[in-house]
């Protein structure tokens, strides 16, 4: 559409329908705003029809609701994550096709289809309470456009469950794995496989674990190859870069 | 094989030479040893003609050069990181084949030939004190059989320096961004791409640096979309991850 | 009772009411869950009669009530950590037999006898206010089927008062001693007795105790040999090793 | 004056009104009292029309009342900083022109008139939650007499933004820059320019960015010249002292 | 032998070779002697003909030859840990016997024989660079008197490694697992195995390993029940455990 | 008393009416009984008439009023530290005398009198929300029997108003300095006096001041000799070694 | 310059000599390689016979060289700091000008003369030891055309050494404060001063000091206004900012 | 002395011989120097005969040399601490009588008598390895005028050995514990006796000590009632406060 514009200026310029002066005015402040667009362009393959993400943490619902608002005039799908269920309410108020993950808690709008590649993403959890921080993570993947294969529960203190679930991860093209307390199971899932493994540590745990970080750590000092972290609960993260190597 | 072995007891059982407690005393361990073999069978597809790597760091001389010479005898490619010159000359008198980069502190030693694919990763880094590990992180990916891009220097201290080049990070399938200090490149490089972005900390600076947890706690806090994160210095880490994606 | 399956496809295979391609689809998926149950079988000794384990923090009450359930129709004994009175109130109404302890946020189901050596723990206390954490460690003790003799509030504040029970905790087979603060109560008990001595940092305190770390640290740099620590908090964690340790 | 009480004990003595060793007494505390209130004089002529400042955390409503009534007396302008909305009414009903910024938690009463310089001070954020912050900033400098541009919203994910508002930063004379997360901008705006710029690190972030420890270690490691740092969330700080500096 | 002393006072009371006055004045210091004496005592079964341990780190040579010079008189079994060659030469010259490990950097003088229990205790560790750890806990373990079996590299980046060896494991009455990095082998052994797992933390690692901080997090914050830790490196403590809970 | 035990048992031993053996018996046992004995002795002298301290924070309502219950017997004083008003109108209800501070959060109920030495306690904080820690300070100094001379809000920031009062401050015997934030104060105030100071840190502040962790580094980093240190918030500690001091 | 670009690519496609679609391509990258330039303009005014500054700690004796070199063709002023005096002789040997400060580690090579305001610069130091990081910034300050008053070793054990010299400090137009151990120097003297205090942490100090945090926070929490921070031993960055505010 | 000077004036103002301007001016400077010297004054007591402390680490041998040099004009004692045996030998040299510890690595001069008190401070350390820092405390309390009882080595591990001297302990007027590793000896001394306790951690450990800090957090969360803490190893520090409380 912007490149439209631009093209639409220059062609008035041909044209002879544009001085060059008025043009350079209206190219002025351009450069930024291509830029901005540039960049639109530079990522159209990967944006084409993809949702915006709105990190809801920190607004009010009357911003949510506004930066949906606008967001809906260009018709292009909509990702809010860390949202409440007043959000919901706000957004579902103004668009009816508004869905919400009670768990992942995540708005999404879909108004234009996504291309699907047939490869998938296997999302992996040790425990049940890192379930919250993985739906994020599937909701973001499925979003932008990627099956998802969700292995929730098989953490090291019961590594059979894992070896049970393994042929279905190695499936996967790339593999993002969330997990509080020691933070071990990416370590575990990446000397299994040959796949790119995502690590989200989650702030789950209690006492020495404080808050994520003995997770994180762990995670970092993973002795496997093939293992990158995000911040502590970035479920949203883990979604997205797993979803640019799924669509590579 | 396995399921060769399983079938094979059953057959037994059938034909009435096994007995039924004889064969669960044989099949009561076979789930483990199952998964050991699986497990080797799964990497021996991945590491076919694929360079081991020895981890050199609190190894002596002498280990190192052992090591190296009972895998010469497979004639696989090798790959040993964190390797001082002592060990290169050790492992230079058994293979005179074997290459060391002074920068990277890496010995290489390739016998077999690897396919390499079209597409590229670009290696990035923000100082040239960042340059040994993001050597490190190049010959790994080098070595794995992928093209390398090195774009050193380009740091947010002088972000036009980071435009001039800003298209041949674009053009690369994956980029690693080594960065110390604030450790911000990698937010201001994903926030111009739309590509993983592998970073990896350093521990360039001094101060409150902390030996690289400012970078590291910059680069897990970043804003942009697409980054994720390895260990301090761990530029074999971030090559074999990047390898791992450009080989998808 | 999965041997007895297990038994069991073995002897239709002999009997041939069996197939063995049908008894191999059968075994496909069984050595994983077969590994799960041999895990049990492994732990059969430890685990017969015994209670499973469920960590209530961070599930819905709800949920908790669904696990209970789905546990009682095994008819084994039950013990639920961290649980508040609402999830009590639940699983009372589906099993009139559980008990509570208000002071360890327990829940206990106790549906088969277990044997109990004659040796004792003995579950050391520095303060009042580390008596939670103690009785977590005591209830679970006593449900694996332990006798525990509880010695509370002998802190090295008023070493006299330690120096009264000290024959009391010397005749016990290994000890729990739970302390915050500055965490010394252990040292100074594993420097008077010959057994083990499993310490538990309590995240009692203020200031600098930083929520336990205090307590922590200074139970692992113990001068005095013969400790081992857990988790801050983590009365579950040394109830069950004592109680591992007991019975050996 | 203090020069003419010294100048009136000496002629005292000199006169032999006043005896050596009561002179030795009455100049054994002199340097003390005189560093007193030679500090009150320098400071009478640094504050004059200048606005007391109060800092509200931590005070009740009736003691920021009481001392916003004692400072009344004085005529002179008056700053409460992380004032809420209750401590807003109490000031209200004894003085009808303060005036109460929901965003910034100032409140402000302009009794007389601040001389303002023609340069201006430029505050800059990352994102919108870091406003609240920017805000304080804002309203302080702008109490203390100088002319604010605000550039909010311009952080390093998107750095084309920032591009755009580029040449009004450079017009201001100091810059003050609000980030949370990685705290990146102040590195990327120092970059740019040649002002100082006042970096304020933001308690805005989840996970690793430990309430703003992230962003402060960040801008105390920026590897551009001419960033200083304040502590965190800490806008009426850098107001001031961008304030000190514009008016140099 | 003090019991002896004291038994010689009563005695001699009784006989009325020593008066009342004198026997208390003899044992007015006798008290806290004893108490050290009857600690001897108490631990009379753990100790009788058990080494005697010297702590070396921050010891000279001369201080080291000295307190092993007076032990040799009492006839007892020596264990000097953190030894340098430098103290073993020294120790050598005083007594022939002395024998020095390497590796786990250790002098042992056996002069009595010690009662060896059948069990066995099962030292493991993540990967080569654990070991000398790994051998002062086996070591220690030995010199009390105890059985050891050796399981060493057999980390969580290769589990079927692990899968190999677990049923040496599992044969043992208690185990020593030793890991640096991230620390996750003590779990999955954990997970594995119904004996209890004395977890030792090495400094082992780079980057944000942090000196054996972030292997400490994770097994301090291990999902499997069943592992207890010691202090990073303290194989020394690990072994002591170890032997005394094989031995009771 | 029990010198004259183990004269009765020498005695007993001596006219054959107590066995060797069972001399030895009882002996075993003494010096640990002994050594609790002596301490309750010792503590007799030291606790005449002293209020009993009772540390509310973690305690219940009903636990208090019970302790303070079974000590109005004993008809000493009392101090209660942490006190809510709830539990202060539960101690009234059982003791009409008792006293509540409400910003120093201590219940009060002076029995008997206490000495009072001439020689002051100075107390002085930094600013004015220092002042209930400086309190619970205060009000333990004097229940102990201490004339206190409080000066507060003299902080760094404006030290003209410290150098007012220094006077007072160096008539003291011992001083007591409370400071947040930068916790600066106490090494200016033993710069300017010869009297021991007894720093506390309060968790006042924002930030960078972690609860009290900066004030708590700079008060033990002081580079003005004299200065020892307590907790953070540890008012009453404060106040109880300067009473000790100050009676000595 | 680039407008004219802009324009002449207008003008081409008004001319009908470039194709619309060419033109387009043509603008796609401009923006990015527009804001590189604009930034080279921008400096250059400010850059017009200014130092350029190498930081040579990490950097070898042939790097600092060949840097150096390079940068005399341009007949600029040069100032290396962290130089080692290996460093400076092999500068020396390529520049007899250069000149070495053996306590601030620094060379400076003065090819051109630089304007210098008549306002000052004071560079106060609390110890003898901080004295090398403060040399680091006086000879930055002096080096980028400003006068500098050295006011060395007034730190707090000694408050009355510091009023001495208040005069001078207040005199200057900026104020940079160098101190270590708690760090509370640049509190006093922005409490005695109403110019901007540029506080630099230095890593003098010892046990609870952590290499300078201690003194880091103390700053960061000034309970003074007009005190911002830079990093641990940056006295390079506090005299460039220090001479950016002299020459404002 | 400077009071004499003062004095001098004064008594020349009053006999004529000094005109009142020029006392004024010779005055002038005087309040600062004043301030200093009534420092001293105001310090007399203290001081008279006392020893200047010179803390020697980060000097060069020829400033120690120096500022003894400077010092032994004035005929007072001398203190130098932290100071090498190439310093002594210095020293030695300018001043015969100066005497060496090695263990607590002190110079000291003394030229004066000094009052001892009969009272004594107890100095006690957990282990043999803190005897360096207890003996800096040692030497400096008795070079301050102080009678010292040592007692080393009777840590918690065998709190027999502490029981044994506690008298010796009790009968001291103030106490210093010196402790690393887990630093629980202060709070078990604090419990025993009725004297102010001053704690020093020291960096003696290994693994999770940290420096020094587990036991300066175990020293801070005591909780015993008496201890107030000084920074890791600062036996000066220690020394300086109980010589203070005991000449109180």
């Amino acid at each position: 559409m912007n490149i439209e514009k631009l093209k639409a200026i220059l062609e008035d310029v041909k044209k002879g329908d544009l001085d060059v002066g008025d043009a350079l005015d209206k190219l002025r402040d351009l450069p930024f705003k291509e830029l901005g667009h540039s960049k639109v362009d530079m990522h159209r393959e990967l944006r084409k029809g993809y949702p915006e993400v709105i990190f809801c943490a920190g607004k009010t619902v009357a911003q949510v609701k506004d930066i949906v608002g606008s967001m809906l005039d260009e018709n292009i799908n909509i990702l809010a994550t860390r949202a409440s269920e007043e959000m919901y309410a706000a957004v579902k108020a103004i668009c009816y096709d508004a869905v919400y993950s009670e768990i992942a808690k995540t708005i999404t709008i879909k108004l234009q289809e996504t291309i699907i590649p047939s490869s998938t993403i296997s999302i992996v959890t040790a425990g049940t309470s890192d379930i919250p921080v993985a739906e994020e993570a599937a909701v973001t993947a499925e979003f932008f456009g990627n099956k998802v294969d969700r292995v929730f529960d098989v953490g090291v203190a019961g590594i059979h469950r894992l070896t049970h679930t393994i042929d279905n991860i190695r499936a996967a093209r790339v593999v993002v794995v969330v997990a509080g307390m020691e933070g071990a199971l990416p370590s575990i899932v990446a000397g299994l496989i040959d796949k790119p493994v995502i690590a989200v540590p989650t702030s789950v745990g209690y006492g020495a674990s404080f808050g994520g970080i003995a997770a994180l750590l762990g995670m970092l000092n993973s002795c496997a190859s093939g293992v990158s972290v995000v911040n502590i609960d970035n479920g949203f993260g883990a979604g997205y870069i797993a979803s640019m190597i799924n669509k590579l």
